[in-house]
């Protein structure tokens, strides 16, 4: 399947603004805003995105929630999928399935409908997509979530991945990992 | 511009799941997730979207957080635009305008970044993109948003109209709008 190449890859990651000090002093955030609202760049990343996931075999497009429901509800629509939102605790209206996972200091936990992948197919085919792989907690409890909801998480997207932590290894544990932006 | 006749919006309201008292007893939360998993039912949604819109000039598609990201993603991937994210406060990294508008009981309040809209043009026109009205306080605290972020909204687009509140007239104060779906 296709992957950047190391021009395309600078050209997205120009797009990208560093804001310091967000959300905590000494944190830089990758504010994907600027490359949104930028056409050019937007259109840029779709097409890659398109390219790549039309080879593969899946039944749905699973977004986290909130900048994954983006770029998850965009590629969706481009390969004509459902699309999934995996949501923070409380937010779905209807019976869930949760997993909790560690932060630095106490638990968050993601949500799933039960019923988010009914269809014709027993075991159908899932590709998970989110902006940005760090720690890995709510990638690694998404991609569990998929699976417990009766689907296969075939592939997790990643837009950015800070590769100075070690999320993306343990998400590798579960599905097969595709990140475009490694961040130093 | 193109609108649903009755057959569409019964097969698209037949799509969507009532959940009886969700968020809290009483009420019943439309539930679009059924909808959005569905891909015939995604794709329809998606194709009239962008029929209607094809034909109105805008330079930038603005979604509301959080399933308006969904929407407006989609929309503007289609209509080869920049995607502008609307969100609740604390959200975005970068310097900020906000709104605050009034609930049942206190306040909430949505930003803009203040270069949200940059480009070419000197007024640049939106369309602003959310899954449901139904008081209306977001989506006119939104609408607010872009004007004051030097962007012009020209329409505003909802999925579901809860017309049994007035927020469609609040919000016809500010802009066009144009709701798909109107609940009784």
């Amino acid at each position: 399947m296709e992957s950047l190449n190391q021009n395309d890859k600078e050209y997205l990651l120009d797009q990208i603004r560093d804001v310091k000090d967000f959300p905590k002093p000494g944190i830089v955030f990758k504010d994907i805003t600027t490359l949104l609202n930028n056409q050019k760049a937007f259109a840029f990343l779709m097409d890659h995105l398109h390219r790549r996931y039309k080879e593969l075999e899946i039944d749905f497009v699973a977004g986290i929630d909130s900048r994954g429901f983006i770029f998850g509800a965009a590629l969706a629509d481009r390969l004509n999928k459902g699309f999934v939102p995996i949501r923070k605790a409380g937010k779905l209206p209807y019976t869930t399935i949760s997993q909790k996972y560690a932060l630095e200091y106490g638990f968050d936990e993601v949500e799933i409908h039960i019923d988010a992948f009914k269809g014709d197919k027993e075991e159908p085919k899932v590709l998970l997509i989110d902006d940005l792989i760090a720690t890995g907690g709510t990638a690694v409890a998404a991609a569990k979530l998929i699976n417990q909801a009766g689907a296969k998480c075939v592939e997790a997207c990643m837009i950015l991945n800070l590769s100075f932590l070690d999320g993306k290894k343990e998400l590798e544990k579960i599905t097969s990992v595709y990140s475009l932006l490694d961040v130093k």
